[in-house]
């Protein structure tokens, strides 16, 4: 069987493993802290590469950015990463097939491939985190656009009149709103505006310490003015995912991302579907836990 | 050289004419109302087909609603249009391949194949009317989603606290800001808010009463207030089109549609392109005049 060394680089780590066709794992993943510089990171890649080539017959990546139509190197700015990653040509870092893929269409696709949109040929997978990223399946295959960078759903905006400043320093972007830092952006605004926050466990913090775990906490402990921030998070989301199925007409849309958990996922579909102009969706949750990324970058290299 | 027998098939009247493969009309276009019960315009079709099957080699027909992956008929519901029509199997008008498309994707057909989008493998056409049609094309296809409805943009929300009541009844639809009736609604939303109106060449008419022709001569004749209300309209317009460029990642927008000659399109396009995450994007206005839908369904049913 074909197997693929993947690696996830991510701002802080990159984990690699040995993947097979199938999408297991043929080791324990192994993590390192990410290089300052971006000349180290490649050397890096060369010296994982270097010591697992005679186990594998190609090399997935899975990172930040909007990826060329190559599948080689990262074309966008990459704030988490070292100035100068955007220049790398990740083909040199070995001799055999290396493929990179941006990480929110990796883990769609491994999403697709193996897990909650299996089946579905029509498919968005929305990964909740700091951000918002989504990999949109199209006819089998990812959505790319012209440079790589097609799926950019998280700056969205979802208020026209300049209300809410994203941390990308434009406006309204959906993942101001629905992502884990919408959710502390929720429960700062609301900590101002809500008359229940005096009544919430949180009273004594200031609204500018209130964290999304917080919030979760608070939901998990049934206090009402946390219930409140996460169903308005969760209306931002639902505009959002609305959006997405009027554009895509997908099969289903897929959430991924530690927050889905709390996620009255049966609710969220049939509200969506109320709403959307198209023929139902199914909506679920995740099925690959971590490393969807890598996985979905294995698959991807090894096709 | 090939020929189709083309028919656009709108809510008053029923435009056809006969068109080779480099979309050029074998004769004058001709129309004919449309009738008032399904079953006629099936007749109607039926006849057109036969009579001039002699003369062409395919049908084209550009409808309004979703249609299905055989290109067969309507899925969706259709307003303005008879009960019954998306029961209607066009294949059976003639025993000559029959193509069915969605105008507004029809219309993008045209544009991507000989007007401005001409070249362009990733594009989006902005249909402004009525309301907002999109025909989107992805690695030089239709983007056609799981049932033929994809490209429903008209109904992206574009504000997420239900502040505008659109005329399909969901709320902050793109189409009830940015089309023709968003024209109006702006001018009446602004007539009651804004101070300027009373100094308005239209300060003697009710709110209710103004039009989007009174937005557009008030523009000619250098009204300040009529040139804020078009001004607040095309930030309705771009925050969809910024919107649409960060998911679709697309090589150039066309936009289309009588009011587009209003719009100063390079200014529009800078704007877009300092707020956008992708790589930058053109937008040109549509070079297809009249009956591009009739045009592109052509062409589609002569591939």
């Amino acid at each position: 069987m074909k197997k693929a060394l993947s690696i996830d680089i991510g701002g802080t780590k990159i984990c690699y493993a040995i993947i097979d066709e199938n999408g297991d794992y043929c080791c324990e993943p192994e993590k390192v802290a990410t290089p300052k510089v971006a000349q180290e990171i490649f050397s890096l890649l060369s010296s994982l590469a270097q010591k697992y080539d005679s186990q594998i017959d190609a090399i997935g990546l899975a990172t930040a950015g909007a990826v060329n139509s190559d599948n080689t190197r990262v074309v966008s700015s990459t704030p988490n990463l070292p100035s100068g990653y955007n220049s790398l040509d990740f083909s040199k870092i070995s001799s055999k097939k290396v493929f990179v893929e941006n990480d929110a269409n990796a883990a769609a696709w491994a999403e697709y491939k193996l897990g909650a949109a299996k089946g579905c040929d029509y498919n968005i997978t929305v990964t909740l985190g700091t951000g918002i990223g989504t990999g949109i399946i199209n006819e089998g295959k990812l959505l790319r656009g012209k440079s790589g960078a097609g799926g950019e759903s998280g700056s969205m905006k979802i208020f026209a009149d300049k209300r809410q400043k994203c941390t990308c320093g434009r406006f309204d972007c959906w993942e101001s709103y629905a992502s884990g830092t919408g959710l502390r952006n929720c429960i700062y605004n609301m900590a101002i505006s809500e008359p229940e926050f005096s009544d919430s466990i949180f009273k004594d913090k200031l609204p500018s310490e209130l964290t999304t775990y917080d919030v979760i906490a608070g939901v998990r402990k049934d206090d009402s003015f946390c219930k409140k921030v996460f169903a308005q998070w969760v209306e931002y989301l639902f505009v959002g995912i609305v959006n997405l199925v009027n554009i895509f007409d997908p099969q289903c849309v897929v959430i991924s991302g530690g927050m889905g958990e709390f996620i009255d996922v049966n609710e969220l579909e049939n509200r969506v579907n109320s709403e959307i102009v198209v023929q139902p969706v199914k909506i679920r949750l995740a099925e690959m836990k971590n490393n969807a990324g890598m996985i979905g970058a294995a698959l991807l290299a090894l096709q």
